[in-house]
């Protein structure tokens, strides 16, 4: 028996296992939010899986059916939310998802049926459309969730498109998803906020809405489309240093710029509002490197729901304006 | 609090639980092995999704890891393939797969490399190609996979098209694969058997073989394209009941034609042999409505490797030859 017949998967990590796992895949396919097919000249499909499992990804464990954190509602919206977040980060239109579900026996109707109601919620919202899946019995609920959508072969958005002298633009604040499960985990903490800051905190979390409206408006006002970008789903920080290596460039970032959400500002210290900003997580936000002139005209037509907070630099570091710390070597010790 | 808050998916079971879930879907997207998605006015695009739950669907569990009935190659094999009749069964042929991955951290690597190794395997024989995914930490291995192809919208195999005087056509023997998973469970049993019996039962339970061939020889033979039908992943009788139900018909099968494997029909007793060609399930061939005279040909241009079972009934029963049995009766007491 070779040694290396008693390795687990825990002692190699995730990037160790996706490492070997990518060896199974086309190379072309690999790196992004997405896989993006060549199906025919005028249109590419696009396609994205993601797995959540109960006690790990949303909720506290069938073993206490009744502490879940996350209502069944928006255990769904937020799976729709994440699937049709990384269409919208490889530019692509949502078609339709599929639904893998494996669930315990023990499992009440009423929680299926109000996971799907917050499905359907979600595809309702962005007109696409629930095709079907498959339901298996299992002593773990585990939700598997396919989305597939097209795009134009030369209007796809990837990581590895950044370039030297392009701003770093930023869809929305980040931070909010975050602030939002700290009122979730401490429900203390709400009288620490007015009720709109906290409705507002806590519907971010529940609800995040990816930005399908984004794209249509890069293909207007960038025709030729010189677009990079992924999505924020684990964090700014790591947007924005997963585009930077992807690319083979560095980024500046204006520290005064960072997209904090005013209700955060005005709560917790500036040091935790950055800390959330930077490393929180599932804004479901985009980080587009383009051309100046174009962000700013992305920026008047989201009515300034979003703003540039850096740009491309050939240097490979990623710096905070405010700060000698490499971003990308400081992201390992948070 | 509503008492139907309380009821259970164990309680409704499976066939009511989808009966709600497909209140979720498109109507027209219900129904088949398959969704077929309307994209261009030139193709559809088919979608399916296929759900793998260790100590249900290929082992006796991650309790005991070193007792898998089914290797690792085996398990992705089996579950491309599943994949891709179930797009056979529509008439598609297969673009490409992605695979929803939850594994514990105690799983071997190697395990993970062999059923990759697997899935490969059979996506390779098929020419199709491994997309991507996800992985994800979790105390249950469960494998989810979903598999997209393209069929021309006029080109599709449904269950509701079985037309009265049509005759039903199945590829492949019938119970091979139950037969092998005999041998498996009870490796006594091999010396009933010659070593290529046994060698071929085997391999039709551990490597079954999708029908894609089959579409093509079709869409050749009949342009018109009047064919019904769908694959007998859950056995010969269920894809007949299914398709009677589905097009509003009965069938009548020719006990003497039934596709009893050769290695089969000389090893048990004709009681067994028919119950396992009939309920046996696993075979992935493909169960086909069609007029007489392009079933006939279909049988020459597969080499005898298939066969006319008998012919679709404006009577609602489903009748084998040699007995007073109707088959969607019987059925539930299998």
């Amino acid at each position: 028996m070779k040694p290396e017949a008693n390795l687990t998967v825990a002692a190699i990590g995730e990037q160790g296992l996706l490492k070997i796992l990518h060896q199974f895949c086309p190379s072309h396919l690999i790196g992004d939010d997405a896989a993006v097919i060549n199906h025919r000249s005028d249109h590419s499909l696009v396609i994205t899986t993601d797995v959540l499992v109960d006690g790990v990804h949303f909720s506290d464990g069938m073993a206490q059916p009744n502490v879940y954190t996350t209502s069944p509602e928006d255990v769904g919206w937020r799976a729709v939310a994440a699937n049709l977040s990384d269409l919208a980060a490889m530019g692509a239109t949502p078609f339709g998802i599929t639904v893998g579900l494996s669930l315990p026996g023990t499992l009440p109707v009423s929680w299926v049926e109000r996971l799907y109601q917050g499905l359907s919620s979600c595809l309702e919202q962005y007109q696409t459309v629930l095709w079907g899946g498959d339901v298996t019995r299992s002593s773990l609920l585990t939700i598997s969730i396919t989305a597939v959508g097209e795009v134009q072969p030369q209007q796809v958005i990837r990581r590895q498109d950044a370039k030297v002298g392009d701003v770093i633009f930023v869809t929305g604040d980040h931070g909010a998803s975050r602030a939002g499960l700290e009122l979730l985990l401490h429900p203390e903490r709400q009288q620490e906020l007015d009720t709109v800051s906290f409705q507002q905190l806590i519907k971010a979390h529940q609800r995040p809405q990816p930005r399908l409206d984004v794209p249509p408006i890069l293909r207007e006002i960038l025709p030729e489309f010189r677009v990079g970008g992924m999505d924020s789903s684990d964090g700014l920080a790591d947007a924005i240093i997963q585009i930077a290596r992807s690319s083979g460039v560095g980024a500046k970032i204006d520290a005064e710029a960072l997209p904090i959400p005013l209700a955060v500002r005005s709560w917790v210290s500036p040091e935790e509002a950055r800390k959330w900003t930077l490393y929180g997580g599932e804004d479901f936000e985009l980080v587009l490197t383009l051309p100046r002139h174009a962000a700013e005209q992305l920026q008047e037509k989201l009515g300034n729901s979003g703003k540039i907070i850096g740009e491309v630099s050939i240097e490979p570091e990623i710096k905070l304006s405010d700060s000698d710390l490499d971003l990308n070597q400081s992201f390992q010790h948070w």
